[in-house]
């Protein structure tokens, strides 16, 4: 894509900066404690400024899961090694209890098709299959994974036992969560997939 | 537990039968269409009682998810062929839409320990991983599961499995989420777990 210049260029640049802000104040108040003017406040702006841009809370909500995934979603051509992050990366985002609560309680809310959180989460779970199922072929191709694994059916077990082991930790009891995942890779994957 | 007798009785009846006219008209309409007055005129009782019995209109859609779990859970003593059953089951639970819907946005709002619809949640899944569970020990006695494998463990990622793959089916896009739980089951249990 070419690079946007002027009053696009700012306007991109204010979303962001309002993500960012929704983002950050949603890690440290919860997202039930935030109100919009501190957003705006955060991002140096007006609430006007913010309503043209977001609507609704909601849709403020929307935008910092999608810069929480920009921060921390891998970008194509960097799989590698996903799967091995898997446990890790479960157990540092089930203590990010604000933001996992945030994600979890849309999630649910996105369950219905006319929930504006839902193309998010259909882009969400397509990216995150793509990511699994690259790695799984990696893993394959060197001799790790046996070669006759569907990795794209594997890919999507792996992810909605995540997700789902996410919610019942959030719920509780807690258990040893990057435990149970990486028993999860080597019980489908076979031993070698993970060191 | 001793029978109880009248006023007790009664009351215990009037919560049973707006939990039930909540589950019916869940089920019919969505939980956002359906409104308090209608449970109380099908459970043929005025909105005050029904206010006594379920402070808030969520008090009663949590009623309605106990209700269908007392309608669909297998009781202690009948665990045996649920892991037979949970691919028709899940199967049958993505085309409950309106049901689903209620149930998914309850479960991620539940992701917060103090949500009033936690304790449901925190109980719901230590009664199915108790019914995965010896369902799965039934068939390593019968020698159709390894005896070495961890029966516990495994029902959780079974049901944690399942609880994201019915999300992920929910938001979108849909896929055959039988024959994905059944392949779940015969990767995690061995081919000789079902038929």
């Amino acid at each position: 894509m070419s690079r946007k210049r002027g009053p696009y260029a700012k306007s991109d640049h204010r979303r962001s900066a309002l993500s960012e802000a929704a983002l950050r104040l949603v890690r440290e108040k919860g997202h039930r404690n935030v109100v919009v003017a501190e957003i705006a406040e955060l991002a140096e702006t007006s609430e006007p400024t913010v309503y043209y841009h977001f609507p609704t809370k909601e849709s403020l909500l929307i935008a910092a899961l999608k810069q929480h995934d920009d921060e921390n979603v891998r970008a194509p051509g960097a799989e590698a090694g996903a799967i091995a992050d898997m446990g890790s990366r479960a157990e540092i985002g089930v203590r990010r209890t604000n933001y996992a609560r945030l994600y979890n309680e849309l999630a649910g809310a996105a369950a219905d098709p006319d929930h504006p959180a839902n193309e998010f989460f259909q882009q969400r779970w397509a990216r995150s299959i793509e990511i699994i199922t690259t790695d799984i072929r990696r893993l394959q191709t060197a001799g790790r994974v046996p070669p006759d694994l569907d990795a794209e059916t594997t890919a999507h077990l792996l992810l909605a036992a995540w997700e789902g082991l996410q919610l019942q930790w959030m719920q509780g009891p807690q258990f040893d969560i990057r435990a149970r995942i990486e028993g999860h890779i080597r019980a489908l994957l076979g031993p070698l997939a993970i060191d």
